[in-house]
């Protein structure tokens, strides 16, 4: 079948398991010769071929609402809903989005880039359909790694108290972006290993029958019958909750996926379906993947697997930091690194294998790992939590409350700062800077290079100077020096990177980079730019502010963030606070989200250009 | 005793169980006496009182890390570690803090005043404590309220795999804030009401030595020794999480807390006591109170616990708030309220009553709340959600990636608002205007006055505009006209109090009142105030900014919240934007944490008061 000529899923209801798993195979062949040119999430939707069928098959989407915790596994979803014509342009500028979206398709009821949000959403979607008399069914899909969120637990415990009418989906594939960790995944693991499920549950009901009718157990009747569903029943973990729990099912089986969603259809009661797959089923080289290479990845080798390189110079940004701090960490136990569930997107396998009990990654559990490390540097103790930039986001009051209040000595490495491009508008890093700008005690710091974001760790480590957030890009980092030592910065210091009498341009990060080549082309006209590598976004370089407000020449500030919170609304301030009157322009995103797409196409489009930079300063000194 | 006198726990170890009921006895009356006067959260510190002393008897801290979750329940801690003497001044300006203060004490471990950060605080201390070679014990202490908060979760979910050596301690106490709900509630409920615990579990060892030797068993041999475990131990929950269960245990009971800690002390590995306690333990007023009257209160008559009513004048905000969203929903089915544990605090138990099924407590689980919400948005419904300023911290990526991202009609009451009081810095309302600023879509409202509460309700639920805030501080709404019809009001504009040609003061909220009672006071001395309400933090009245701009006569902003990303910002940084240069002050909180006390004291401090406006307008103006 050319499956991109699917235009909605209504065909499956007729279909054969023989004639499902043809439609699998040819799924299958289409998603990893697409996402060989286009890069994506191959992994994760190899493994949900037979369980997005079988959902379309068995409910009734738009009507019934089938919801993708996080999303980046909704392409089979997205192909059985019309849309496999446009997967040449997926994750592109302009293009097909990774994830599901609204405005894309009426079977998309649910947008989600961040993990376990999809139960409680659910829960407001049973709720609506209670309130307002409909009978469909709500079916959230949700991976074991997104079930140990913090959201997704409060919201099993509102399900089992509320029994609202819930069909969810583990889809257990014991990885969600690195190996799994926790305490559930071990529960989930013995419950794969019991091989004599069904036996097992007939051997229990011929125990009971056959109980000897002793004076003991006379009053403990009700109760040994309660416990004896715990001798029949795997998921005991959710039946204390009051979730009916159907599994283990293997998610490769279509008749086994008949069956469990048949019954849990007829249950008027909230049901989870133990659903077992194999991330990247059907494509080897993502099979034997064992560390989360093949969780998202960019272009690869249809034959090998091999991932097609970037002609990018320098190492990779996150490879940089964690080495950096691997190296500290190795001279000083109290140096700790924690990352929740992002070990190798952090680059932290190294750190990992070489200090194992200075290591720890704790799941997906942005709370848990921000206030574990408060909790250790309570202690005297320097923790790094490696984090992406929009994860940060779950973790702000724990930032705020547990962190910055008590003001305490934790280093975050805030990664994929800035646009992070195809992944789109859920996961831009573009919120940090604002929000971080409002904690009392938070030092924010960006790096144009690496070796200043060396000098960064440095003084981070031998400062002690409270909470303390490195932002860095995706990508690669330029201009690294090994030769060169490592030098302590001065908090809240500011270098002047060219001296210019006509404009100064105020940047931060890799955007200084550009600011620089600007300034060339600008030279040629005899243009002077001022430049300025603002590598303390907070606390800003307040002599040197003043000295820019007395010079009264116009001030131009150019960042990759929100423009409200962003560095050049804290400098505007400070010039209206102290009667300075410069010109002032700011360039950076002005109160939107940025979709998915090609950097390059996206920075033009916000005006983080060579064109515009060059446009707004000749309007700013004519 | 005289327990005002206490210097150190020390003594307690040698303390004979009549002793310590007789100091038990000491420490209810001299708390029911001092709150009588000073106010604060008696309920919960009267129900830990024996688990207090238990605890200071058996660890020795503060080498032992006791930490409290929420930390409300320390008033006892705080008394056994030498500051009874202090307690006239409890939650008073400059006084004892009403939560652990590590400035306070060494035995001030963690400070917490937002739930269910003690179990991931704890971790970090077990942590550095493996890897620093030391053995102390770390104990937090949790609620059963706050052990349904999502990050309360992901610890659990890590301290079960890990294994790391806990001594967890669960108070039970069936009601945290409000009564608890949820489906662990429901499970501790099934636990306390196992009346046969310890008969029960020699029946079952009875029962396996009985059983029948069929065949039918040989295979199953193992899996039925594992699952007797399930009958003879309650925690189950916990087991299957990896973490040791030893309870329930009678927390008014002494000689049940020695046998149960000392048990945990043998075990290297998480254990979690079960402390069944009854709050407000020994007055009679508090132990009657069955909806959360008595969780935290004001000063109140020592004889009958009748609460002395302040004389404010009008309504209480929450119940403004709560009365008006009723009636709406009395005529839409469509409109909805959800709290996370708040229904007393939000003044929703009216709502509660008259429209249960348009109602949800979903227990402490604030990011389960407001993305249900998103939930019921999607699907035409208007959910309300009543959640205060602090608390709605812990949902920051829940109100940015599932609400305002995907632009959702949910209205939010952002209860107190702006400066809370006595509970001090962990619950000031002040980081809600810069970070709610930072999000495309979203509206932020705050009324002046009772009435304007009302239009900005028909507005919100009227307009269908996206996610929406309406900010109220904690106490009464002035100038309530109840024969007013509410009126819809223009998305972002602004209103002109009073005209004035010498100044401009821009301000929101309550405090527009303060600012006319400075403008009255200028009027004496000749001085003429234009006064804008800007009761649309976002998005701001442009046209007016501009009028404002073009006219450059100095402008004052006062605000009650965070300078940082504050409406004085927005409106320095518009008129930076558009090249108006007007002298400008903003007045508001400068960038630190505001502690506890009277609001009026501390908002003299910040500089929001009579005098400090009225001098810095003279400033401007000469």
């Amino acid at each position: 079948m050319d499956v991109s000529k699917i235009k909605n899923p209504s065909f499956l209801k007729d279909f054969s398991h023989q004639e499902l798993e043809q439609l699998s195979s040819d799924i299958r062949k289409f998603l990893i010769e697409t996402c060989s040119v286009t890069g994506g999430h191959i992994g994760a939707n190899l493994g949900v071929v037979e369980l997005t069928l079988s959902l379309h098959k068995h409910f009734n989407s738009p009507v019934d609402k089938i919801l993708w915790d996080v999303g980046h596994q909704t392409y089979i979803h997205k192909i059985l809903t019309g849309r496999g014509h446009e997967f040449n342009s997926l994750r592109q500028y302009k293009g097909l989005c990774g994830f599901p979206k609204m405005k894309e398709s009426e079977h998309d009821v649910w947008e989600a880039g961040h993990s376990s949000t999809s139960l409680s959403a659910a829960v407001g979607m049973a709720k609506a359909r209670d309130i307002l008399g409909q009978d469909h069914h709500v079916v959230p899909v949700i991976g074991d790694g997104a079930l140990t969120g913090g959201m997704a637990l409060e919201a099993l415990n509102h399900i089992g108290h509320d029994k609202t009418n819930l069909t969810i989906i583990l889809n257990d594939n014991e990885m969600s972006i690195a190996p799994n960790v926790g305490a559930m995944h071990n529960m989930f693991a013995r419950i794969r290993s019991n091989q004599n499920y069904n036996r097992f549950k007939f051997d229990a009901e011929s125990l009971i029958n056959r109980l000897p009718g002793g004076d003991l157990l006379k009053d403990s009747a009700d109760k040994i019958k309660d416990s004896l569903k715990y001798l029949v029943v795997d998921g005991i973990f959710f039946e204390e909750l009051g979730i009916k729990y159907i599994g283990p099912v293997d998610g490769h089986n279509f008749k086994a996926l008949d069956e469990a969603i048949t019954v849990s259809k007829q249950m008027d009661k909230p049901v989870l379906i133990h659903v077992v797959t194999k991330k990247g089923k059907g494509y080897k080289p993502a099979e034997k993947d064992i560390i989360g290479t093949w969780h998202g990845l960019g272009p690869y080798k249809l034959e090998t697997g091999e991932v097609i390189k970037g002609n990018a110079e320098g190492p990779a940004w996150s490879a940089l930091m964690s080495d950096e701090v691997l190296a500290y960490a190795q001279q000083d136990k109290r140096i700790v690194a924690i990352t929740p569930a992002m070990p190798v997107g952090s680059k932290l396998t190294k750190f990992q294998q070489t200090l194992p009990e200075q290591f720890f990654d704790v799941g997906i559990a942005e709370q848990h790992a921000v206030t574990m490390a408060a909790g250790l540097a309570t202690q005297g103790m320097k923790p790094y939590v490696a984090i992406y930039s929009t994860f940060m986001q779950r973790a702000y009051d724990q930032l705020l409350h547990d962190v910055d209040r008590q003001n305490l000595n934790v280093l975050f490495g805030v990664d994929r700062a800035g646009l992070v491009g195809a992944d789109g508008e859920t996961h831009q890093g573009v919120f940090d800077v604002g929000f971080l700008s409002q904690f009392p005690n938070f030092t924010i710091m960006m790096p144009k290079d690496g070796n200043e974001a060396k000098n960064m760790i440095k003084t981070a480590f031998e400062t002690d100077h409270g909470p303390m957030a490195i932002r860095y890009p995706r990508g690669n980092a330029p201009l690294l020096d090994d030769s060169k030592n490592s030098e302590l910065l001065k908090i809240g210091s500011w270098n002047v990177e060219r001296n210019g009498d006509d404009l100064t341009i105020i940047s931060y990060g890799p955007t200084v980079s550009l600011v620089k080549d600007v300034a060339d082309e600008l030279l040629k006209e005899d243009i002077h730019i001022n430049i300025i590598n603002a590598r303390f976004i907070k606390p800003m370089d307040y002599d040197m502010l003043h000295n820019l407000g007395k010079a009264s020449k116009p001030i131009l500030t150019v960042e990759e963030a929100m423009l409200t919170g962003g560095l050049g609304s804290q400098i505007a301030t400070f010039m209206n606070d102290n009667d300075y009157h410069n010109t002032m322009r700011r360039i950076g995103i002005n109160d939107t989200y940025i979709e998915h797409g090609d950097v390059g196409l996206l920075l033009e489009d916000i005006g983080i250009s060579k064109s515009n930079i060059i446009s707004t300063v000749k309007s700013l000194i004519k």
